[in-house]
């Protein structure tokens, strides 16, 4: 099998330590090690290669995490056109019989034994020529997460994210699954059903690939694929989907409410304090009478939010965007 | 008159931004100004003349900041020895018949029309040989002050930091003042008075005073003169000593909590927040769910700290000066 490691991300959900500069993905906040490398780290027992497929951007930094030892290849998107494309243009670049085990780098997971067994029955569903996904067995009424309704390894049908009582009636029925963006399949059955299902981003791909060089796409051929991603393009259309339950630990780390438990707390001095999450390396932080927050900062840059307030970071960032946009034209 | 200006202040209370090497009245959060430049404005409208006396360190911060248009002299205490000693050598070094205003460098004042009439009637008793005191209207039972038990213009006793209920009794009397730290005497009266309840001290002073050059006491006379406070050494004996309230804006600022509503909150984004004091100035701060908190940052020092708890900074300051110590002792 083949890793293919989706390393896409605008950087905005774990501000101010994730930046478009230096997404989540690359952020060594995990024992020293970054999502990305434990992503490689957790596939070489399953993957003898690895192509990683990322913003031409994070092309540095991407090669610098990655291990030597591994056999890592690069694909260089001048822009993201969502995850359709981005596994298309890797499909290319293989031969047709290839199975890629397709991950996202940003994701949490425990390389357990109930996911070395989800992988291998994934790697002999892919090679019956099936799309395989993967779904992991909801612990609580998730409303941040699309969901899989699943019969054994069928797919009944791929769910938007719920409403908090659908969420519920989801967690209730039992065989609904969080759709995790992690599938496995033949390079040429995806290319098979995305020409069929989105036929002109297989075109535009196709063109695309033809035309990069060492890796990299160029950006007009870029610019004329659609944006689109593999589960409306391809997933819920396709008749040869499977489902494979997983049931082990995974994070898809959406937000620092994510974070608690997972990365260790920084705080330096703290008094009458409990229950706080504080990521700000180098820094010295006191914390007085604080409970269920969380204190982030990076460089000039401070976050202090309630717990369970988290997902709004995204928000903080547009305001911040917006301010900058208002004052640099102040200043012309 | 002239005013005598106490620049001392170990800067432990508004961790991080001050600190011993950048104390409370030298920082600029008022309007840009600081508290020391804000002593100066506000007496020059009753003194001609001023006399700063602080520690050597803060020689240079203090003379950047002094108004050149003011008539400044400076007196370089090598080590602190607390009140007593500092007004003993101000009081050597000017004329016996010279009156001074006595006022800490750091307690925010509101000049208005109550403290020009407090300062006037100070001056007149002091003009007839009185050690005058200011104390302060209390507006409520606070446990952190020193009280003046007063009757009319003349002192029934002076009272110890009170406990809440002993406060509250006060409060409820009418007839206790809290005791500002300001005074207002003939140089020649408080020397007399020293001489007279502390002559160790008085004799200390007197040559060190004597052995000081360009206003530069010497450290070996320093170490000679005890520590001890006016209102121990010469307040609580004196029976010369006259009290004039003062029911004007005073505040010690001895916290964060006492900077609500007095400095500007620094926040830049801010959402589902309120009732917070943000102290970061070059900082980007984004509170997220945040209500009734302090946020101070500078450098690489953050402090979060529930509204109502920044009394125990100083403790903060203690448990990450025992870290380094300990950092130190494990890193020879």
């Amino acid at each position: 099998m083949q890793n293919l490691i989706i390393c896409g991300g605008a950087g905005t959900r774990l501000w101010p330590i994730s930046t478009p500069e230096n997404p989540k993905q690359f952020l060594q906040i995990f024992q020293k090690k970054s999502l990305f490398q434990l992503t490689l780290e957790r596939n070489s027992h399953f993957c003898e290669r690895f192509l990683v497929i990322l913003g031409q951007k994070q092309r540095n930094i991407a090669k610098k995490q990655a291990n030597a030892a591994l056999n890592t290849n690069f694909m260089l998107e001048p822009v993201g056109r969502n995850t359709a494309p981005a596994i298309g243009l890797a499909c290319f670049s293989v031969n047709p019989e290839e199975i890629f085990l397709v991950s996202p780098a940003d994701h949490l997971i425990k390389a357990d034994e109930s996911y070395k067994l989800a992988l291998q029955k994934a790697e002999t569903l892919a090679k019956k020529g099936n799309l395989v996904t993967f779904g992991i067995s909801p612990t609580y009424a998730e409303t941040g997460y699309g969901y899989i309704e699943a019969k054994g390894e069928a797919v009944l049908s791929f769910c938007e994210k719920p409403e908090l009582a659908v969420a519920q009636s989801y967690l209730e029925a039992g065989n609904y699954l969080w759709n995790s963006g992690m599938f496995c399949f033949k390079a040429g059955v995806y290319l098979q059903e995305l020409s069929r299902h989105a036929p002109e981003i297989f075109q535009a791909c196709k063109a695309a690939y033809q035309n990069s060089s060492e890796g990299l796409v160029r950006m007009e051929d870029m610019l004329q694929i659609p944006k689109e991603s593999i589960d409306y393009a391809v997933m819920e259309k396709s008749d040869k989907v499977k489902v494979v339950p997983f049931a082990g630990g995974w994070s898809d780390l959406g937000s620092f409410d994510s974070l608690f438990g997972v990365v260790n707390s920084d705080e330096s001095v703290s008094i009458d304090s409990s229950n706080n999450l504080v990521i700000a390396e180098g820094k010295t932080v006191a914390l007085l009478g604080v409970r269920d927050s969380i204190v982030v900062a990076d460089g000039d840059n401070i976050l202090v939010c309630h717990k369970g307030e988290s997902q709004k970071v995204k928000d903080v960032c547009e305001m911040l965007a917006k301010k900058k946009k208002k004052r640099e034209a102040g200043s012309l």
